[in-house]
């Protein structure tokens, strides 16, 4: 997120413009928690993971009242348009500002990659390789114990960081909300897997099909795998960005300044096979749905087993 | 490990010995899986984690019987010495071995650094680094949202993960079997860090101790911190090792070779204040215990808050 | 590189195909040094760095004798198809092999980026990422001691790596072949950061360009900056793959393979704006030329200082 | 650096003192650039590479004038000792002014590990293992492409970092001040590894003993070799410490407040064996001598090869 304040700060006092920045977002808003940002408070920044501006919940910003209190607010400190960087929630305020006639840009932030209207957001490519790291680890026991381990990765709706992280370790299988599986399969995979002498089984799963534990529970009821299961949890956050995610994030922060600049409100920046994009934010959520990879699903059928 | 058996062949190869390396510890001795092995078997392997001779529990080598077959095997073998590296298991059948006339050296390898005779085990630096990581990424998170966090890392008997890993990413607390606790304390500490303005909370919590959930439901039952629990499991094993626990290794390994050379049967090695040392397993076994680092507790009690 | 070779063996085997690996690329092609792989032989490979099949240059492959001999080799192993995994000099191998009626496919592999008909190559994300960790160690270093920084990277042709890790690093000033430079500009860039109070400057350099040497001695002749320089070299290959190199090898191999079994020779694989593509070999060296991404340049002059 | 800075910060705000830092060293201690410190000062900074007091090389604070003037400066501000982190450089200044009846702590902080009167110094152990990350890199391509490489490391007195880092890497050879080489059985060594069938050779030089171009072309003259170097340079500094490192720190930092409020000035902290202890900072520099472990220039040649 640092690198695409940072991108946002930057770009913004380039073209000429006075910047601020509210702390921890809605909420900060409606309280006035907002501070005029340098060109020095993002210097060192790009690298650190997190945000300097923080984040909190805060669900009474769906209420019109909180909407107009956060507009009040931006006026009393003569901003004239706002950046969200965020995921779902976030669009929704942003939306719901536009629509009082506050021009607001999203951005998609969040490490899940389940925003509609972009091939990937800010954070997932850094979370890939954080769960890639524990999954290498993971496999050196299972090698080395040959065991069976199952994974619970994040991704309550959204298949994709258990896709690119399972194909990316070659994991031997890929539970996903978009993929109906059936248990009784998922266990005769490990047993030939077995008989062909492979030394472990590593399970990659979403935490939107099922909890780790229950799917273990599951497997070890219909043979005794003696199954381990890993809950990555808070650790899939956080951590220095990757090169890939601070080059998005910095073209995200530019493009967002950018669409304020000429005028528009209501949008929301993407990437669209390798092109920045700015599409209306309401017709981006009312009518685009984002869809992981699913040949990631297919070739993994293929090759790791 | 793999940094150690490199060193025991190697060394070996280098004293003129041959050298044969035994599959699936314990397990594969009584099975025989045993081959010969060669200066390239063991090369380009220092980086690797896990153990390319793999590993297994095996409780029946408790018996008489599994010693002595054991022990048939090796002689089948023209074998004369062994290196066991482990942890108490590893160390309890060499001492076995030994009193049936075999001589076996021990060599302290174990996540938990809770081996008596030894300062360090290997392995130990790895996992202190690796749950490091995490906890300096938990932090980033923890920072941006302003929240309490309970992660729960290894050591079941020993605080030694959660000292060295507590007081190195400043951890606010540090919860081990070592130290009695009180919850009511804790919680308070919560609050008055709040009070002073800090932005989070991290708890390092030794499993031996309790589990993270029940140590968490007994945070929010005094009041509602909404704490957060991560266990970090398996995630801590593996990974390439450390410059420090190469190094360990390496010298554990040659160690243990030379003290087979000398026909010393019956021993373990250690690092005693920065010597290596060889000891009696027994009395090793029998009478010294491993006891953390506790100036380390007073120190993170002084300065992380 | 092993985790396309692993997608290519064990795509090609679940097609019912058998593999063969040739070892040192087209020097073992020639001398016969092939060898049948199995799906074990790929085990726990995908996340290592280097090749496991070995890598050569051996210019003498551009010959037609050297040609034919690697085709009647082929043919004495019945091997009917043969996917070359490389930059410029691998293309043209395979072209040549493909004129000579032996169908051949290319998969891009190179860290510079640089191969036409395709947006990213294999290793181009890894090495981004390990030039990226050593800038940012950099600036710790520059920060705390004020100092002007000049790194080289590789790139003999292509901007590619120093772009994405100056964007990503926030380094000041990046300097690319495809890009004029005045270095009376580039020292200006520096007295003024520092008169803004900037604690550093970091100026990525493409190898392509000018010696980093040369570069620091044409800045220390218009000014007295004391500039430092770092060669990366070798550092910048290697190492665990990233997620995203990893998935980007498996598709490549998959597609690879799919190519061979439709009848396609004298083709090349390629990502084209998130899709994956074949074209033909020729036509793609001849008439298409990689691009690097300048939007990335004129990004960082806005937002770097 | 920023843990022991903390660590000292902390320690003392716990034992009733205010405490103040100086940027950029003695020359800004002279300069009067000291600011008052407090607990949130050093609040997430643990994990950070670098020192946020920044850092600078004066050559003046060798002449009494200087001295006199930056205690004239420290009772300015009514502080009564000082805590001095660093190597040589710095022992001599916190000897000078303790000489002028000014009470200083010395702790030893320098990526070399050469200052006399501890095992280890602050930043050793996140250097070697920096240095080991791209050693295993570069062997990645040395096995890959069959070469021999020679790396020249840190150390301009001291074998430490090569010694370590060529050890935990398996390096075929280590070249360090302490003991003298023979270039032709350097070169003797590559040869009898290529007929054994070595893939690759690595050696690791510490800068002391020769440039590494100059040690390459010293070897192609003998030989073929075709040498590869890499000069790792400022790579090898900063970067996030590892959970050694900032234990050490910690420690180190909180030791030095306890001896300034024991009341003891011209003194240095050490590590000695495990335990940390206070020594004479004048008897420290003029009759001890920093020693690296030969026993592992030993160990590597029996076993590396």
């Amino acid at each position: 997120m640092n690198a695409a304040i940072r991108a946002v700060v930057r770009k913004a006092l380039h073209e000429g413009m006075e910047v601020y920045g509210v702390n921890y977002g809605f909420a900060g808003l409606v309280a006035g928690d907002i501070r005029k940002l340098t060109r020095r408070d993002v210097g060192d920044m790009i690298q650190r993971g997190g945000t300097f501006l923080y984040s909190a919940r805060y669900p009474q910003f769906a209420t019109e009242e909180g909407q107009l209190k956060g507009i009040e607010q931006l006026k009393r400190f003569g901003i004239e348009g706002l950046v969200v960087i965020g995921g779902d929630g976030s669009y929704r305020g942003a939306y719901a500002l536009t629509k009082h006639g506050y021009p607001c840009v999203g951005v998609p932030g969040t490490i899940d990659n389940d925003i509609p209207g972009t091939d990937y957001t800010i954070g997932f490519d850094t979370t890939i390789n954080t769960v890639l790291e524990a999954l290498d680890r993971i496999r050196d026991t299972a090698t080395s114990h040959i065991r069976t381990f199952v994974i619970e990765v994040m991704g309550r709706d959204a298949g994709d960081i258990a896709l690119w992280s399972g194909v990316a370790s070659g994991a031997e299988q890929i539970i996903i909300p978009e993929k109906e599986f059936d248990i009784t399969e998922v266990a005769d995979t490990i047993r030939v897997g077995r008989e062909k002498g492979k030394k472990h089984s590593i399970i990659v799963l979403a935490e939107g099909v099922m909890d780790g534990q229950e799917f273990a529970e599951k497997l070890d009821a219909i043979d005794n795998f003696h199954v381990r299961v890993t809950v990555l949890g808070h650790v899939q956050r956080g951590g220095s960005p990757t090169a890939r995610d601070r080059v998005l994030a910095s073209q995200f922060g530019a493009k967002a300044v950018e669409a304020l600049k000429d005028g528009h409100g209501g949008v929301c920046i993407g990437l669209d096979r390798e092109e920045y994009v700015v599409r209306d934010i309401v017709d981006t959520l009312d009518n685009m749905k984002h869809k992981p990879n699913l040949d990631l699903y297919k070739l993994n059928e293929e090759i790791s087993n």
